[in-house]
């Protein structure tokens, strides 16, 4: 992108994130106390908008299917869980750290790009401290959010434990130890595996996808719903990363939130499903307003894909500080049921006549990005280019308010009561705003800028004609409408 | 309540727990891995009845008010936060532990009642676990969720430290220290505040209740919306808390969802909003169908207030397992605004012509607990009173489907394609089933499992007559309907 182009683009973000707070989408989280890095709350009007976007989901993709079930499972799953999906030895990135300043990096962020294959390159970016080249060599850093649970404090038995070792390591290094020196050191081992365990036993992990909780109830599913393939399992949830580096806005925050399809397949359709679930993804995206101009579907090579995928694609959206992630399809062939059940869980009735064989279903997983999807639909719907107003094109289905009705002037009461009338009367039906300060222009224009399809007024001609003025925000012209014909005139304008 | 009629009662319990699993409402938690305790999935049915209790209550309390709105806020707050509200210091449990065999018990669990005035009784009930009455005293035990973020891992650095103490305590054994251990010691202490201010600045806690956030976004929810009092802030979210003795199924567990809403009012209206949010929160419980009977509104005494309340009602329900708390209501007077807010954060309008008096708002508190709802829906729904079947009364609104479509043969491809007809327009509306296997009578009876509250059968004279048999949950009567009415027929009947 050109230098001209990246300025007005983070302008955008700018003026996004200042209307988002301005107008009650998204406050900083925590704000009053300094704030709480990348953490976000999300306001009257942003809970709105999220849940829109959550509910049009899970219709499209469980209410309106035969095939999809849904599922809402707890945070926190047994360890055992990620020791068996691999994530408690793979899922991590590599930190470097600034050997002048110390500060700390995912390698990736300072030009060192490394691949599952080793490092490719050691002349790095400038540190954006301190302004040096130098980094430690790369190790490990796993993501999950660590807890935990259960009657205790691990706090004071990790300082014995760490008091242990440092007696430990003093008694080994005596030569020729005398026997009551060989017992301490006995006991001591013992002591030190026992208060190992007990931290092992009462650490716990925030889950880092929705994933596996959908294929560790698999089979739970399957026994109560009598699914036979393909059929999928839907979830939205939160889901926790410790980021090294999190940022922007609402695109990289340490807890966000998915909506994640698992949709299991018989391994020789695969390729089927998963050209059918790109184009159902594309197809969401046209419904939420992101023009297709501006996704990218990206297909991540071998390398860089998770240990899990044989195939991947990433639709990455022209966000405003560059072309990113907004959605991910995976092709995760049978591995996560394998780790996870030691017999195959499905019983597959057509192959045979007495009973079937039993085989291990494979996947394939479409995931959306909850908060990304607001922040697309934000970049999306933003319209500055007339001087006189900004307008969120939101499609109607998303607004947070999908009418607003005024009375021309606040202080007439019968305008104030035929008003709240057909405030009272829409609301049965509709989201619906109600705005009785400051000028007719003024209400016009704060409606816009959150968003709101259609304003009402109700004025003197109302009394007597049972009639209202109607302004799109879109167009911003306006029609009388009778009073009688309003609800069907909603109707068929925001869901046409 | 008398031993026969608690074997019933547990007896309840049991079944209500094997029609979850069985029928998809609620798994236990990674259950493949042995199952993590009190941690519950919500399956295919099960999501679907939380989500309705969620979407009824937003309907009721923000969408079709005025005077409150939403908010949806991160899960980790700033530690400030904590440290304000004073949860850091008071939310916390009095532990004891089993001289003999170390279990550990929340002291008011084995009969040591600890209100905040001090322990009450000595002679504590037989542990549980090896049958000892002799406990530890009891100290206080902070229930809320610790986790570290930022890109360290606090293991080896508090390892660290407790090598650190353990030479402190060394140095500090020698009665004449020479210079370089003088030296020594002085470096050890600066190094033991460094890591230990790493550790705190590294330390989050996931929120204990929804509350604090609401407290926090007062203003630039305020700024945003432009309410004035009295007004409400709603919130549905997930809490946590390290419970030491949870159970009873969804009743108590360690990480769960509250509906809450924050209303805040001048003082001097405290009591009449009381009564008001109490009227409201008994109007919640007859529209999810629970019984006002198995309600008692019961005050709680001064010593067993939480730190913040003036006044508190549990709403407890007779579960099968007791008398417990299903939703609270407490005024909080204005302790928490005052904790976050240096200066009086509302301006009163209407106290002065002169732009109006800075004040503290004071705060009344409904709180819903979204699991122990569903819990308290399914006690009341489920009936077995009828040899032949169960039967969960759900209401209409709550229930997963409002509708099941039957062909009354499966292998009749004209009942078939009818009957689809029929449940792809129904579905349009209506969350609607589909069934063909097995007989009509089964079929019925495993709706009637699930509270689907109608079930509408094709059969041979729908082909000509173009009416269907439509068959009550409640009553197991059947009506023919022509298929022109069953839209109006349903929404009349669900609805009424």
């Amino acid at each position: 992108m050109k230098e001209s182009a990246m300025a007005k683009h983070n302008n955008l973000m700018e003026k996004i994130v200042s209307l988002c707070k301005r107008r009650g989408f998204i406050f900083p989280g925590s704000e009053i106390y300094g704030g709480l890095a990348n953490s976000w709350d999300y306001g009257p009007l942003g809970v709105e908008l999220k849940n829109n976007i959550k509910q049009l989901w899970w219709k499209k993709f469980v209410h309106e299917r035969d095939d999809v079930v849904g599922l809402d499972a707890a945070l926190i799953m047994n360890p055992k869980v990620w020791e068996a999906s691999g994530h408690l030895k793979e899922f991590s990135d590599p930190l470097v750290e600034c050997k002048k300043c110390h500060e700390r990096y995912r390698a990736g962020d300072v030009g060192l790009v490394v691949p599952k294959i080793g490092l490719t390159r050691m002349v790095a970016d400038a540190c954006s401290k301190c302004g040096s080249r130098e980094y430690t060599p790369p190790r490990r850093f796993n993501l999950m959010l660590k807890t935990s649970l259960g009657p205790l404090d691990q706090y004071p038995i990790i300082l014995n434990l760490g008091s242990l070792y440092q007696r430990k390591e003093e008694l080994n290094g005596i030569q020729e130890k005398n026997k009551d020196q060989q017992k301490e050191l006995e006991e001591l081992e013992k002591e030190i595996q026992r208060l190992t365990m007990i931290i092992n036993s009462s650490t716990f992990y925030f889950r880092p996808e929705t994933a596996q909780s959908m294929f560790v109830n698999f089979k739970n599913i399957l026994d109560t719903t009598r699914k036979t393939l393909p059929f999928g399992i839907a979830q939205i949830g939160k889901a926790f990363r410790n980021e090294i580096t999190p940022g922007n806005f609402i695109f990289r925050t340490r807890e966000f939130e998915q909506m994640e399809i698992e949709y299991f397949v018989r391994e020789n359709e695969w390729k089927k499903w998963f050209e059918y679930w790109k184009d159902e993804m594309m197809e969401w995206m046209k419904e939420i307003g992101i023009d297709k101009k501006h996704v990218h579907a990206v297909e991540v090579p071998e390398g860089e894909r998770a240990h899990y995928s044989k195939r991947t694609i990433d639709f990455e959206y022209e966000f405003p500080f560059g072309q990113k992630e907004l959605y991910g399809l995976a092709y995760r062939t049978d591995f996560d049921l394998k780790n996870h059940f030691k017999e195959a869980p499905y019983k597959d009735a057509h192959s045979q006549a007495d009973g079937g064989e039993a085989l291990y279903p494979h996947v394939v997983e479409p995931t959306w990005g909850v908060d990304r999807s607001v922040l697309a639909v934000l970049c999306e719907a933003y319209d500055d280019s007339d001087a006189e107003r900004i307008v969120l094109h939101l499609k109607p289905a998303l607004a947070p308010y999908q009418a607003a009705v005024f009375p021309l002037l606040a202080n007439k009461p019968e305008l104030v009561k035929l008003a709240k009338k057909i405030y009272d009367d829409l609301r049965k039906e509709f989201s619906v705003a109600w705005d009785d300060r400051g000028n007719i222009g003024k209400r016009y224009y704060a409606q816009d800028e959150i968003g709101t399809p259609y304003c009402i007024t109700v004025d003197f001609d109302s009394l007597e004609k049972y009639d209202v003025t109607v302004r799109d925000r879109d167009t911003a012209k306006q029609e009388r409408i009778s009073t009688n014909e309003l609800r069907s005139y909603l109707n068929k304008s925001l869901f046409r």
